[in-house]
């Protein structure tokens, strides 16, 4: 019998969501919602209806786990909570300072309905914290390092596209391969932001534009560009559309520690992304949870949790036989 | 209150396990089991007492966890039934072929004592099983790849000294670059035995021995040589000492994977361990999920266990609150 799924936001999110449902056979989408009109909507998957984001309520015997594909900003801080009093829930909120009380807030209200809710799915947070758990703890003595990219940071474009004269823009962080290499030869550098990731951003200026200006600006950018090297290369319109217009990302956790009687043995554990769509991908790690959290509130489960509370052969569709014979 | 940790034999095992139990403020190391004469036995950790392996039932009420720190070929498939019997148990069982049957004796046995025993725990079986679980739940439409080292293989080390006329040997099992560019690359690449490890062997030969047979010996072993290229270099008894003491190891796992409405998007997800100490490093994710067995019995659980059956958070001595605003 498969697990009914639907999906709430039909962003690259949501898109995603909806291909990486078809990559699982045990999965089944049942309904899109929209905030938008729904019959303004075409989906992908024929056959499947889509409703007002207002509708959610009517279906709710219909869906075993409603993944929502919303931004952290705005919208999962109001949607996780009040979709938990009526789902098992998936979201993949990002905003790191914000967990905690996110956490707490979801947990009441999934509490109360008896349904799970898991939240911050994806790499960072997600793939990357469950890395940091089981290096930190493994491996006590020793320090932690992240480094993101080579990838889009969405919110770095967003910033360069708000300068006067700037008509569009990328912006790709970029760890710095020396930073790397020192991590993984176990000295445990303390690195600064500077020395750690490189920002390289394609503007397209509009016509007339000052351009020393706007790379002036740019790269004194408090926050976002101050502290690091950045590289400023103007571009057309048409250039950054052909070859930037991927939303590639990834990066790589690092735990470096020792062990020994004298802590003379040094010991390195590397987990790396390399993403060609960075929201197919959180998409693909959504997917997997909801069996996970279907699996849960079927045992009887509710509340809140996250990536790190959940038996990592809870995501499988595989039986606990099959996982040991083939993977272990 | 700490967790109260025996130790289950003393080799290079329960030597690192014993200083893994200091790196961990939340564990007590309470006493060490031997099949030798206690009395002969030295341990590090003063004022905790050494018993004869048969004493083990008397201390059932004394200790949380016993960490059975045998070998997988005759000891641990007697020893982690027999005890599971008394105790909460980890072992690091690693014949990967046998893990189902291992399974089902020591299931049994903690079922019936109500017990919870954690088997096949270490880094292959353990986390490298982890990270295959992941990345093929994640991304279904992909391929696993696991490549092993470099890191000194014990058991063609053994094969290579009961070669006559070699008096020592040492033999490191390499993995090839080319390959696991390949595999990075996206490509998907078949990969024969051959095309994925190199062995390189340091072998002393005995006085007057005769070093071309014995090379042409090791290279046409069949199952353990015979399908790796392989290098043979003759070194005294003295350097192979001083320059391959150690016992490092490690290796990698990778998923490589598609997404997308036409699987147009790749994905590679890569883990990798560089150990100083294999040993050390296995010790290190035994200990870890020692904690994990306690805690998951002193809820209630009992059976048999994997690495794939505990959630992330049951290893760490932290709160879930710690861990969500730390590491999330």
């Amino acid at each position: 019998m498969s697990i009914k799924i639907g999906i709430y936001g039909y962003g690259n999110l949501g898109r995603g969501v909806e291909n990486a449902i078809r990559q699982n056979d045990d999965l089944e989408l049942v309904a899109v919602f929209t905030r938008r009109d729904p019959s303004s909507l075409k989906i992908k998957t024929e056959g499947v209806p889509v409703y007002h984001a207002d509708k959610a309520a009517e279906l709710a015997d219909k869906i075993d786990v409603m993944i929502l594909c919303g931004g952290s900003a705005t919208d999962l801080p109001v949607q996780t909570p009040a979709l938990a009093k009526l789902f098992n829930v998936v979201d993949s909120f990002d905003t790191h300072a914000k967990i905690p009380e996110h956490f707490k807030n979801v947990d009441a209200c999934a509490k109360e309905s008896g349904k799970v809710a898991v939240i911050s799915v994806g790499w960072d947070p997600g793939m990357f914290s469950v890395n940091r758990l089981y290096g930190g703890t493994i491996l006590p003595d020793g320090k932690d390092y992240t480094f993101w990219g080579k990838g889009v940071s969405q919110g770095h474009s967003d910033a360069i596209r708000r300068i006067e004269g700037v008509a569009d823009a990328k912006q790709y962080t970029i760890p710095v391969e020396e930073a790397l290499d020192a991590v993984r030869s176990g000295s445990n550098p303390e690195l600064t932001t500077r020395q750690k990731h490189t920002r390289e951003c394609f503007v397209v200026a509009k016509d007339g534009a000052d351009k020393a200006k706007i790379e002036q600006e740019i790269k004194t950018m408090p926050n976002y560009f101050a502290d690091y090297d950045t590289t400023v290369h103007f571009v057309s319109q048409q250039e950054l559309n052909e070859n930037h217009g991927g939303i590639p990302h990834g990066g790589f956790v690092i735990r470096c520690g020792k062990t020994g009687a004298e802590l003379e043995n040094t010991h390195i554990i590397e987990y790396s992304l390399k993403l060609d769509s960075n929201p197919e991908f959180t998409s693909s790690v959504l997917v997997a949870f909801a069996r996970a959290a279907a699996r849960l509130n079927a045992e009887g489960a509710s509340g809140c949790k996250t990536v790190l509370d959940i038996p990592p052969a809870y995501i499988s569709p595989k039986s606990g036989e099959e996982l040991r014979k083939e993977l272990l």
